[in-house]
């Protein structure tokens, strides 16, 4: 059970004491990330998040790594899409050495400009990278493609963005995004939640201000047909439509009918496209889901030969499943969540993340028991009523590679 | 502490109690994988291994599928370059039952023919897709240029291999390693072990004899250059070279000196090729290794412009490690490399697997206690020592990408 106490300065602290184990994690969720970059700097965020951990208060670039790594304390900052999300995890006896190290970066980070050129250089890398991993490119250039701006920037940044970016652009956005306002600290570990609060109220000190809100979100296009041509040797098929977000009543729903769909080594879409037909060696489908909106994705990967009849299959698989969920088959993808989710969330690191997330997306944190008895009691009526406002007919579909496919009429875009 | 018990038909089980947990997990290693398939046969092993999934016993593929659904046990069943590895992971309620199904897989597969063909198909998927992924490919092409036969094979299986693949050539593979001397049941979780232990004696029961030996090994080449001609965006450096094996008494001293040099966010080649001069986005050195040899392998994927001077700047920090060492360098390297360990430790997943990889190795089972203290107990003469044993200097190295470099005289293999 997390213990939640929100300090002076409106910073959310989350503790969830756990003893047995000997570490501690957390994360601390910073309220911006790439789709609060200014419209010509897409990826200034990356670029900041790297830039804090070259130094701060104090120590230089070289001390404040070595002050984490004498105490073996590992760490991580990042800017996701709508987030700056620090990770920390350790042997919980250097908790205290650690939060300073974090408030040290927030508050007080040095951003050395001489520092620019080389994390610029390392971000582009990234991004060059990307044109020899088609698989992951075909989610990147989806994204590009399906969400309305700027939920569609791509979360590794635009060259453009990068290259353009000042030292101070970083210093702006750190002004305006590094501030306890709707920030959240997830703490899940050997911890005392009191003690915790009191080193977090300590180190936090001297720190004001609210962090900048979410863009709008315009909703989904209608769906459409896209095509990347491509020398690779595959050829990669990515579809997505939306469905339940964060909190909607048929969000369990949402999850349930995943588990259906694919879940690891079962679900429909692993058993007709990989075991009977041996179309792919990999195929999966996702829900994912924020406070403003959900979606499913489905992903494979095949040869262009095979391409037109896994794209079928797949169609096939998800038009086919509404009215046609048996009991068994219900309480197999609900076994198999709840089995997931609580060997899942047996470490440190996982209980941190997932209690941030469960604040940041709905300013409340669920119990495993409340997530399981949610599981527990969805219905197959409740599948089949969350399929009729979120029909898979209406997805759109990502071909790269090449070669072009036939697509069922619906998903043309025409 | 691990409870050790061999059972009369000569498996091992291992298992270790961990109550304040809800879960289980255990891998189950035999003997074979891709080093003993047939010559003519490589990738035999993973056909067998995806095979025995497809039903076993009184059970059909569907169903044997399904019974491990219902449980929410989630299952792989593997085949890697020198064992089969079978791993469950589930609520400890269903052990009994777990055990039960992955005894029926190794015991009674039912092999059926008609799913051979879309087995092959998907295999040959996942090498197909190894050209659309050039740093996963420089790596699988390091292996095959750089180890002696039959060790050099690529784990995905080869092409021709998995095609001429036949059932007989399966059920031989079968009968010939599915056995269970020599082989180990590694049981971690909420568990009491003379429970396991009986339940193992019992599914275990009417099953006999001992699997395959592993070929010898006949040693590594004199340093090497491959170059590879690929139309990548990238260029692909990685580099290897001999290293303490498992139980080596240089073995601590080569996992530390590997800290020094790559572990996570510090280390050496982290700091001087990403951080101080930005070329490339991930750099990584590991030190793998077997109860026959052990390696270092170093990668760096980047732009063929910065390829010249990233290759200059690894062979930089790999030659000028010796005699350079400070003592706060050595106790940081160590205190990452404990901490990971016992964070990294903390799943039952984790426990079994490296309880089961110590005995496979070296035929017993090391506590956490003994591994923290032989990593703290490593001086700084014991890395020289071992550096002197196993240097740098004879390293191979292997580029892939559009553009060959100028290489060390040492290294060039003329």
């Amino acid at each position: 059970m997390a213990i939640i106490e929100k300090l002076a300065n409106d910073l959310v602290v989350i503790v969830e004491e756990i003893d047995h184990l000997e570490s501690v994690a957390y994360n601390l969720f910073l309220r911006g990330g790439v789709v609060n970059d200014p419209e010509e700097r897409v990826g200034a965020s990356l670029v900041l998040a790297e830039l804090i951990g070259r130094g701060a208060g104090e120590l230089d670039s070289r001390a404040l790594s070595d002050a984490f790594d004498a105490r073996g304390i590992s760490h991580q900052e990042a800017s996701s899409l709508n987030r700056y999300v620090l990770r920390c995890s350790l042997l919980s006896d250097y908790l205290s050495d650690a939060l300073e190290l974090t408030a040290k970066m927030v508050k007080q980070p040095r951003l050395p400009q001489e520092e620019l050129a080389s994390i610029k250089s390392l971000l582009i890398q990234d991004i060059e990278a990307l044109k020899d991993n088609p698989s992951r490119r075909a989610l990147v250039e989806l994204a590009k493609l399906y969400f309305p701006v700027p939920f569609n920037r791509p979360v590794i940044g635009e060259l453009e963005g990068i290259n353009a970016t000042s030292l101070k652009d970083i210093v702006a956005l750190k002004e305006q995004c590094f501030l306890p306002g709707g920030a959240v600290l997830s703490v899940a570990g050997k911890v005392k939640a009191s003690r915790v609060i009191k080193e977090a109220g300590k180190v936090f000190t001297g720190w004001s201000g609210e962090g900048p809100g979410i863009p709008d979100f315009k909703g989904f296009p209608k769906p459409q047909a896209y095509h990347i041509d491509s020398n690779s040797a595959q050829l990669q098929i990515a579809l997505i439509y939306p469905s339940a977000k964060f909190g909607d009543h048929d969000y369990y729903a949402a999850k349930v009918l995943n588990g259906i769909l694919s879940g690891g080594m079962f679900g429909r879409l692993f058993i007709e496209v990989r075991e009977k037909k041996g179309l792919c060696y990999s195929i999966y489908s996702r829900h994912g889901s924020t406070a403003e909106y959900g979606t499913v994705t489905v992903y494979a990967g095949t040869t262009p030969e095979r391409a037109q009849e896994t794209l079928d299959t797949i169609i096939e698989v998800l038009t086919g499943i509404k009215g046609t969920i048996s009991d068994e088959e219900l309480e197999r993808a609900k076994a198999n969540i709840v089995s997931a989710l609580v060997i899942g969330e047996e470490s440190t690191g996982a209980r941190a993340a997932s209690n941030a997330s469960d604040w940041w997306t709905s300013g409340r944190v669920r119990t495993l028991d409340e997530i399981k008895e949610k599981i527990f009691n969805v219905t197959i009526e409740d599948i089949n009523r969350h399929l009729e406002a979120y029909s898979p007919l209406n997805c759109s579909i990502l071909t790269l590679g090449s070669r072009r496919l036939e697509l069922p009429v619906d998903n043309k875009g025409e």
